[in-house]
């Protein structure tokens, strides 16, 4: 059977992690299974390597930018097939045009479309390890893509799915998906299952353990995953499809997002139209808008407000000067930064009311201002000022006992 | 008219650099030029790539350095580009596989079998500096190749032949070709013109400027080539076929390799067919001889001894024990290092008799042990103990003048 494992930079952040990574895939392939690897950059790396680009140029084109990026994983696969080998093993490393990932042309934030599954197939036939460059692509035309920060993650369900595989195991340095960010509530609990849209709503809300388009791929194509440690040999948490008795725990977890800032268009006219004239030039930027909150006030004028991450807020400034220059002075628009996003998650949610409610009594109890709110089926976000983001949610994980198994 | 400038690892070692080479890229297109620029990999990061894979085998597959060792070159090229956007021009960065640099599969020491100019061509119609990671090719199965150290300098004059560009400029960080290495001769003077069969010899031998077997396509293909500084406008030395006035210099440079080692085989047997049993595993582990000398003993016996480079020791004796199990013991394969090879290089030697006596009488009166003496039609060279290398040097350049204009 075949097995896809995915270690991220921390499991392969030293010479000596990449020998023992070597060692477990080798374990697995000990125990029968086809196995193939999927790996991060060595931690620090990318950040070095986006570093020097930013040294060079403020806004630097990304095909340009992935193409440096992408040089992260590719030493890591190198080392790691010579690691498996030293530990006697056979293995092949394989890039991302060499595969094929085929994404489409959005550097930095490419989708996959396709997995040639012919060289990983070949390569496994051959009794080999395939170790795979996570995080990057090629597009039609060669150019080499990268998906975006945690996109190894989604190389690997990716792959795990083109491969129907049995399971991908992501390694990570924690033990799996918790209630709480465990540096943050002391009282925070490993979830032992957890369902797809939990998951999904945890990760596109900041808990870091798993990309959001992984996730996605795992629903669609019923991958299951399974977040662990690569230090240990722990149990962690399988993300998997939802479950009856998953209903029974209102909220699962509770996190919170960093760098957000928010983006006000005071008084504009409020009239059809308006919001794609602000919106599309965005989009083509690439810039995630999140929260959208728009409030009429009077003479036919509106507020627009909503929330994009930090980064991105000097292209915003300069999309937006541009395309709104016929209904706002480019000073006219205002940013403010240092804001979190604090959300409670669960499938309970759905047959639970008064959630929400509760978050909000829990806010006022510690006096934190609500700056915007968002809602969806199994999720309640507040954006509040940065510095009472732990305070919110400690309170919230308390408020909710989500300490108690 | 087209330029391929080609830049080595200490002109691109910073991002001040970096920027300082865009400049000069820009200046030369402004000149009216169209302009290809290839790059080595920032000074360090092929020593550092290379040294990350050796913690974790001593003896690494070529095919896996080669997938680590290429992202030198990527970077670099990454961060040309963007910084020929940061001053306002326009570029593009192209890899090996994206030119396409075709090339054998021997790992580490491909060879360029063909260039596809059409990448290349079309950035420039669009009015880009393409710039082209040096150093690496691709294999007709996708396997990612280089060329072997000082292969950036290769990958420039096969593109630049490959355009039937005007000139390939080699970019590097002193001021063109000396008639000795200036920090071991003080007196050494930079030469205007050399032929492409000196620079060959003088390449082979050990001058640091230009890999040999760009020389080779330059020599071939008829392209002109300019070794100059990259921090200054000074011409530099031009390497170009041989002229007529070129003869009247006897010797045109003095030079000096290190590392070399030396096999001993003694007392194997004088049949045919031995010469093939020694050297045929050599040549198919990739190993380089260079000079061999067979003395014949007694008894049907003969010693026979040669040099490798230093590094491939291990390596040698590891090949050498299997395939001459038959005739010596592995033990008895003495091998000897810290050797280096003294040169003397000139086309006017051809028709200037004495040049070998001169070279011999001056190590005698320094008192060298010569251990090895190789010639050809326009080079002198004696294997000596590496202690002695720079005197040796030193002397010969004396010897023969030529700090004299």
């Amino acid at each position: 059977m075949l097995i896809v494992q995915k270690y991220g930079g921390t499991s392969v952040g030293t010479v000596e992690r990449i020998r023992a990574v070597a060692r477990r895939c080798l374990a697995t392939q000990r125990r029968g299974h086809d196995v193939v690897v999927i790996v991060s950059a060595m931690s620090g790396e990318t950040n070095r390597l986006l570093g020097l680009a930013k040294q060079i140029a403020a806004l630097p084109d990304e095909r340009e930018l992935d193409v440096i990026a992408s040089t992260g994983e590719q030493v890591t696969v190198g080392l790691m097939a010579l690691a498996i080998h030293a530990e006697g093993g056979q293995a092949v490393s394989l890039l991302g045009h060499q595969v094929r990932i085929l994404t489409d042309s959005a550097f930095a934030r490419a989708r996959i479309q396709d997995i040639d599954a012919r060289a990983i197939t070949s390569a496994l036939q051959a009794g080999k390890i395939a170790v795979i460059a996570g995080f990057q692509g090629v597009d039609k035309d060669g150019n080499i893509t990268t998906l975006g920060r945690g996109g190894s993650d989604t190389s690997a369900v990716a792959v795990a799915a083109a491969l129907k595989a049995e399971a991908c195991e992501i390694y990570t340095d924690v033990d799996g998906v918790y209630t709480a960010d465990p540096n943050v509530v002391r009282s925070a609990r490993k979830v032992d299952r957890i369902s797809y849209e939990e998951m999904l709503e945890l990760a596109s809300l900041g808990a870091k353990v798993l990309q959001i388009r992984s996730v996605e791929f795992g629903m669609k194509y019923g991958v299951p995953i399974h977040v662990r440690s690569s230090f240990n040999d722990n149990e962690g948490t399988w993300v998997v499809p939802e479950e009856k008795d998953m209903e029974s725990v209102v909220v699962a977890g509770v996190t919170a997002t960093r760098d957000e800032a928010k983006v006000t268009l005071p008084g504009i006219p409020d009239k059809p139209g308006i919001q794609a004239q602000v919106f599309k030039p965005l989009a083509a930027a690439g810039i995630v808008v999140d929260v959208i909150v728009q409030a009429h006030i009077q003479n036919g004028r509106t507020n627009l407000t909503f929330t994009i991450p930090s980064a991105d807020v000097p292209r915003a400034r300069e999309v937006l000067s541009k395309s709104c220059s016929d209904i706002l002075p480019a000073d006219q628009i205002k940013t403010e930064e240092n804001l979190s996003k604090v959300s409670v998650v669960g499938v309970g949610m759905r047959s639970h009311a008064g959630v929400a409610l509760k978050m909000f009594e829990i806010f006022a109890q510690e006096g934190i201002h609500i700056h915007l709110i968002s809602t969806s089926e199994i999720k309640i976000s507040c954006v509040i000022d940065a510095k009472y983001a732990e305070l919110a949610v400690r309170s919230l994980h308390d408020g909710f006992e989500l300490g108690k198994a």
